[in-house]
């Protein structure tokens, strides 16, 4: 039996435990929470609070928001078990006090009460150890197959990158969505597109998947979509990202 | 049996004509080209280089280019039938030399050899009398059951906010791609999550969708990330979206 704790019971928490627990071979040792009162829902695991009552686990995996995260690794009342953390944009060192360390990145949005695709999600595993590696790898590999190893620096980048491709889409959803309903046109009508957009990068470049009058650099078009959109939040976004597609293309056809 | 020919044999023309022909109780009269000689297939239907060999239909398709519409339209050889332009750019106004005019605007991109998933596009229609929207949409609802009238301005909007979530979009993919190879990161890492991005706005609205450091306002991480990405194509682009996503939120949390 593969042994795993979980400290912290946030949604990364939560949705590691119950990925877990779903399999045969892996057990959820227990849960660590520093206020368990303050839980919605009783975990169907062990709880602790104190430190110091963990028990014996093959795996501790720290799912604490990223500043707590040297903190708990600190107050651990070992210093040579497999303590690994879930953090994007923290580096492996930041858990230097432990001989046995290592990075279990799931990098997925997680949503309270929502199913995760477990065989979707992409792991980014880090260790300084050939065996933490190993081991970190038998923990996701029931999991997804989706396993790559990336240094600190690649992570990091990788999460930078993470918040181009959600955040800042996500936002460009927003702004299309107010300007859709500023003129009462359901935003649903563009559903299908936004799904084909995100489908077709997964089978050509973004590069070469690139539309449009600014890729066309149809100046005549992009004049009149520019004057439609003064004085509102998108007239700034507009200019900004037409100007960066017409410079990419300009670079690269020279 | 509902007959239709189209004019222009482009991505749209080409990928409506094939629907067409598809169904049952539907004919494809005509295309109409100006340059035959010019297609790389044959088309499977009859060929007309000249407007004036236009026979009887009971919708008239322009699948040309935007620019094109008008002069097409002058030169039909009659302006009582039904004739209905394919642009979402274009008003219906263009098309004042008919009597009898539409606007049958499908929201797709239309890549060439990609089948169209017809059941999803949504059909963006206008008209000025009765009896010819009805014909639109005896036209529409048997390819998809997303059917929507909007006014020419409406429908002006919706094509600008395409561009958004659309054109714009796929260019953060681009960037964000970029930042990964420039760091030996595997882009395809990502696709899970752009799935999920642009999966999760068809259930819960934008803005309540929104997470990341912009949007908590988390000052330290906004200024960490920026300073990486000093002196890159990314540098305006990430300051300029920070600023809208946080003022998108405390204007609205005050």
């Amino acid at each position: 039996m593969n042994t795993v704790t979980i400290l912290g019971y946030g949604n990364v928490g939560q949705a590691l435990s119950a990925a877990f627990s779903s399999l045969s071979d892996f057990e959820v040792r227990q849960i660590y929470c520093r206020t368990p009162q303050n839980l919605e829902e009783t975990p169907p695991f062990e709880v602790v609070s104190d430190l110091q009552k963990l028990a014996e686990a093959d795996l501790y995996l720290l799912c604490v928001s990223d500043d707590a995260i040297e903190e708990v690794s600190n107050q651990l009342p070992f210093n040579d078990r497999l303590v690994a953390h879930t953090s994007g944009s923290m580096p492996l060192s930041i858990l230097n006090n432990q001989k046995c360390k290592g990075v279990f990145y799931p990098l997925q949005t997680f949503t309270p009460g929502k199913q995760i695709p477990w065989a979707e999600v992409p792991f980014c595993l880090e260790a300084d150890r050939d065996e933490d590696l190993k081991t970190l790898k038998k923990f996701c590999s029931p999991l997804s197959e989706r396993v790559y190893e990336l240094n600190s620096e690649q992570r990091k980048k990788l999460h930078l990158a993470a918040v181009v491709v959600n955040n800042f889409v996500n936002h460009l959803y927003y702004r299309g969505e107010e300007l859709c309903k500023s003129h009462g046109i359901p935003f649903e009508i563009l559903h299908p597109l936004i799904l084909e957009t995100a489908q077709k990068i997964t089978e050509v470049t973004p590069y070469d998947a690139q539309t449009g009058p600014a890729r066309r650099n149809d100046q005549k078009t992009l004049n009149s979509q520019l004057s439609q959109l003064m004085d509102t939040p998108l007239e700034n976004l507009y200019s900004i990202l037409t100007d960066s597609i017409i410079a990419t293309y300009e670079r690269k056809e020279l």
